[in-house]
């Protein structure tokens, strides 16, 4: 590793590309003074479009350079890889792993709307993760699911409050809506960034969940999380590692964590 | 090589995923009993939004894979590539490589207008590559560019046709209309995919130039295209290899190349 990463281990944080940088940002809130490590895997991203196959060797291959830096708890910041390769990571790290699906639905639950919306990437609703998770943890709760390809690259483009995201927004929602759904799970970490046009389209009988926060809660009760801290040195500092130099990367990463990173690195992967 | 392309050494096309079909296309109409190998790095696309020293690496990956499979020729139908890492492929390659900026430069030349829009990816505008191309070939022409990085995510949604992409298109065109282009250069493979909704937002007065009929041309003017064919066998058939298994490349496939591809593999380029 280029840059040590003085103090104790950090905790690990992984994603395609910039839509977990809400994720480090809910973390940071909840465990201050901690330090983190995200890798965003931009050389390759999106991964929502992806076979489940390629989803997890490239997961495998992230979760590898993570732990290789030494991280003490790894976050899937990533909903298409929770949905796609969470078993096969929890089986190939020595550390806990904690995905972002299961965290978001208990959120939806405590809302109490017994018809729940959920919408992400077309891998990760044609996973079914979440249709499952809402089975096994929502009694007399039902689901439907919409995939929002288009979501992502609007995100991207910075138009989370755009006429045109308002109109996409109505395409994708519209059975969602007329189906009567209470509340609305963003099954993608970029959604959040879509919230002024999702708030409009949505409505305000429509609670929006950002599973967000509810995976720095998840990760907050995790006893590795709240391991003593050895050394004031290093802590709460965020180390960024990317596989491709990307100034889109950096004009979200300043935005949402309010300034420019100060660890921030090029890795290569490989292949796994 | 699994499946092994029998009678004379194909034509190698390489593109980051779909869009390359509509070059792909072009080239067996004009070279009718040809044999084609396609190679889409569906795993790692799209090209457009990654930094010039990752598209060069895995632009290199998959013209060696070409190489390594015995095409004869190489075509970059990626505008992306073409723009950041022709040069680089030449020099690597023993075989002729032909790109898509300068057919496409010069096709627009050829329609006599003064001013000349360019639209493509982030990375193909960055570049520069038209910019130059047309400085070079086209005396007293002046030329405009715009990065369109929504249109890739409309080509694959399948929306060519649809309101949503009038609006977009109208946000990207909007200044190279009102400077008053009179030909217009689709600078990227996807966005012939589009041309419903780029004819009505750009209007009669501008031409749209799709550049896959030029690379055609350019293509059946090199020798090596037409080298003497020594056998029948394998002659008119298109091979085709992906990094990542699609449904979406299959759906559009079908559509472009009027069937479901024949031979179709799923192959790992490792890392260059």
């Amino acid at each position: 590793m280029k840059e040590r990463i003085a103090g104790r281990r950090p905790i690990g944080i992984f994603d395609s590309g910039v839509g977990g940088l809400t994720v480090l940002r809910a973390l940071r809130r909840r465990l201050p003074g901690e330090s983190f490590l995200y890798l965003g895997d931009t050389a390759r991203l999106p991964y929502g479009t992806k076979s489940p196959g390629t989803v997890q060797r490239y997961a495998l291959n992230a979760a590898r350079h993570l732990v290789d830096h030494g991280v003490r708890l790894l976050v899937v910041a990533c909903n298409t890889a929770s949905s796609s390769a969470l078993p096969e990571l929890a089986a190939a790290c020595p550390i806990p792993v904690v995905g972002v699906v299961e965290p978001g639905v208990r959120a939806a639950l405590r809302l109490g709307a017994s018809r729940i919306g959920v919408i992400g990437t077309e891998g990760t609703i044609r996973s079914g993760s979440y249709q499952s998770a809402i089975a096994r943890l929502g009694e007399g709760v039902s689901v439907r699911a919409a995939a929002c390809p288009l979501f992502v690259p609007l995100a991207e483009e910075g138009w989370g409050d755009h006429p045109v995201t308002d109109q996409v927004a109505r395409h994708y929602l519209e059975p969602l809506l007329q189906w009567g759904a209470g509340a609305l799970i963003l099954g993608c970490t970029h959604y959040p960034l879509l919230r002024p046009s999702l708030e409009r389209v949505a409505g305000p009988g429509v609670e929006l969940v950002d599973s967000a926060s509810a995976v720095a809660e998840a990760v907050a009760r995790i006893p590795e999380a709240a391991a003593p801290s050895t050394s004031g040195s290093g802590a709460g500092e965020v180390y960024i590692h990317l596989t491709d130099a990307s100034d889109h990367f950096l004009r979200v990463a300043r935005m949402i964590l309010d300034g420019p990173p100060r660890h921030l690195e090029v890795v290569h992967l490989g292949e796994g």
